[in-house]
């Protein structure tokens, strides 16, 4: 398998960072080609704006997803969003690697969402969720953050997590045609002790071991819907 | 009323720019104090990191939300951030203004949240949601989007926008103790015609002088969890 991590923390020494090493030798260890974008490292720039495109289309007016797909169709896209396209491409799973800011992907990371999703390559005009560009691919998130798991029940004080993280795993990568795998949280890290820290890592490698085993989460079938998406009687 | 409105789009004649101008224009008219945070005129960093910290509380490592709150104390962290959270401090109303990248707010936008929304001052430790650093100011979401409102109903393709939205509304402006307004949806943008970006924006104007009549959203309530965040029986 070919697995592609992007990484997105500002201290190289956080746990977020051991999670992305240990998932690197693990998977190298199983046989896999890993390929990783550290964020941070590479001072990637997450402002999508015209200086993203080489000739545009539209030089007057500028519509960010059209001028995309223009400048991906003819390679005149920045060659640092081409880099990374051409690693999602590579890549048969991708896993995002961070710390929960905001119930999300810290700016850096969304920035890397907003500018290498192109139009045109990871969906278009009806090509989303089971359409998408990406479909045949497998995509994870794998995340730290301080709360904890009775904090994301049904009851829990702020909801359930796949609702706090719908955006991006429905709105985003299901909706770019990835096969979503269930997140893998590490709840309560600021707080934990070294032990619990070293469980983490013992369950994040036992996950990563078995990712085949892993049902991937529901979203909705284009088949369900008409021309104009609305449901279909 | 003083109101602040952070706007997030790359091309100064969109559609988005125009909700922007009308909010300020109407808002003045009818005798409020009106700020603007233009992030891409301002060429505003989104990327949270420990160039953010003056005189750290530990050098060693860092801990973003601990030297925020650290930072904020000591009136050591950036100026651009420190600038940001004095207009937030100023205003009763905070509307942020944005085209929705991915479900979401783009990079720029989701920066400015990480950045100032400072531990210490928009939350910390059991003060947030109802018992958050901003109780008392309302805040709401204005954007774009291409999709359409039959595209977010129950039966919907992408479900209910408040829920796509959720780490927004619920996740950040109330964890931060904001009463959340409901957003303003300007659906379809790039596909209407000039009579329907009319009819919007008079729709928002409308929305805009009845402020006061919305219900804010509903959110979890502090006084409902124990001390350790289960739900009290």
């Amino acid at each position: 398998m070919k697995i592609l991590i992007v990484h997105a923390h500002y201290e190289p020494q956080s746990f977020t960072t051991a999670l992305k090493d240990l998932a690197v030798e693990t998977l190298v260890a199983a046989g896999h080609e890993v390929r990783v974008s550290d964020l941070y490292a590479m001072h990637w720039n997450p402002v999508a704006s015209v200086a993203d495109f080489g000739e545009r289309k539209n030089s007057d007016y500028c519509t960010y997803a059209l001028e995309q797909r223009h400048g991906f169709e003819n390679g005149s896209l920045a060659p640092d969003v081409l880099a990374e396209v051409e690693k999602v491409d590579w890549c048969d799973l991708l896993i995002l690697n961070f710390p929960i800011f905001w119930f999300s992907v810290p700016a850096i990371m969304k920035g890397w969402i907003d500018r290498v999703f192109v139009s045109g390559r990871f969906y278009g005009g009806k090509r989303f969720y089971d359409q998408g560009g990406m479909t045949g691919k497998r995509a994870m998130l794998a995340f730290t953050l301080g709360g904890q798991p009775h904090m994301f029940g049904i009851e829990g004080i702020h909801g359930e997590i796949d609702l706090m993280l719908r955006p991006l795993l429905r709105g985003a990568l299901g909706y770019a045609g990835f096969s979503v795998l269930p997140p893998f949280a590490a709840y309560h890290v600021p707080y934990l002790s070294h032990e619990g820290r070293q469980q983490i890592l013992v369950d994040y490698q036992q996950r990563l071991l078995t990712l085949d085993t892993l049902e991937p989460l529901r979203f909705p079938s284009m088949g369900d819907f008409d021309e104009r998406l609305y449901p279909k009687a």
